[in-house]
């Protein structure tokens, strides 16, 4: 490292990729831009670092400034330094994803008026910068993740069914997949606990709901494991 | 993100782990300061990113200064940002690491006449900053990744025995694995090729010398694997 602090320093921001599921589907959570450049287009929150905060506690605070959002599970993602990634001057900035049960966080309108909503990632909007490979990386990292962690504790209401876990899967994975082999495997795994109640207002014939046993849950993700789907 | 582009900004470094592998000690390459704070105290090649260079540039060219070394396996580790982490100022690091075949590259000394030297990874000196973290997350990284992607191709030299591949996989893992395990568990993956040649200068009966399919080791690269050993 040279010892002296002269060079002229690029701006250092961090962009947040906050992932949600619901009604089947995947969403990202997105920021509509109210200035240049991009004004009116969809931008994932985020902003810059302040002297006095770390790289996740600027995270946390625009995900609270910008979108309400507090105590998710947040992980730093990549770090983008590209050239031309921001029209008007250089930019790098450190990425995170965050995973939120969107049953339990109410949006609310951030602080400068633009709006904050949830957008199904297969059906995106143009997004601003270069937040559309931002958004690409995490949905790598998230398809990788699955095949040695456990997920679903963020996203997932405390009870759901096998069917919703293995949508979930599906989505993130973006295939379909064998519905015996799934339950199957996800059973094998020793992480569910059947809980006594069933799924409430559905036409169908109710299905059991689950839970996720927090301590294997906990354990698993620490020591990480394979699930070859 | 916001709009204005007026707060203070932290200084924006790269930092590099380089990874070397020799006389079966997994080494890690490290610059001894000629400044204060920290000076004589040993560290992680790195320094500034400037306006007109990548974060991956940034760190090729450091090490390309301190340490003479080009062309090799670098990705990016993970972002450091701690408050603390430099006495001087706010300075958030990228960390990255890289993968360097020790036969391959002759160090030179740093152009600031600042000494550069391999460490053993399980004797290394009491490093500056929090470069102990940084090289801590990069073993960590190193021991994830043989889980799912071959290595080996970047550390060992064009031929090698059997002996040394299992013995990198034994100091990046720190334990040690069961031969025959090993072996029938890696020619499985049909990664290896048997060459007709056997090691020279060896005092014990000389051993086959192997290379990898460059074709496969790419295809697993990308794909990804499981391989519990």
């Amino acid at each position: 490292m040279p010892h002296t602090y002269t060079y002229p320093r690029p701006a250092l921001t961090v962009d947040i990729v906050v992932f949600g599921f619901d009604e089947g589907d995947l969403k990202v959570l997105l920021i509509q831009r109210g200035c240049e450049p991009f004004a009116g287009r969809w931008a994932l929150p985020g902003g810059f670092v302040h002297l006095d905060e770390t790289l996740e506690q600027a995270a946390e605070r625009e995900l609270s400034e910008e979108a309400g959002l507090r105590d998710v599970f947040l992980e730093q993602l990549y770090t983008f330094g590209a050239l031309d990634r921001d029209p008007r001057e250089r930019v790098v900035t450190v990425a995170y994803y965050a995973l939120v049960k969107m049953s339990g966080h109410h949006l609310q309108a951030s602080t400068d008026a633009r709006a904050a909503a949830w957008h199904a990632v297969h059906a995106l909007p143009s997004l601003a910068f270069d937040h559309a490979g931002i958004l690409e990386t995490a949905l790598i990292r998230l398809k990788g993740k699955v095949r040695y962690q456990p997920i679903g504790f963020e996203l997932l209401p405390a009870k759901f069914t096998l069917t919703q876990l293995q949508h979930l899967y599906e989505v993130i994975l973006g295939r379909a997949l064998d519905k015996r082999n799934f339950r199957k495997k996800i059973l094998s795994m020793d992480l569910l606990v059947e809980t006594a109640e069933v799924e409430q207002g559905v036409a169908h014939r109710a299905a059991r709901l689950y839970r996720f046993d927090e301590r294997k849950y906990r354990r698993l993700t620490e020591r990480g494991f394979s699930f070859e789907i």
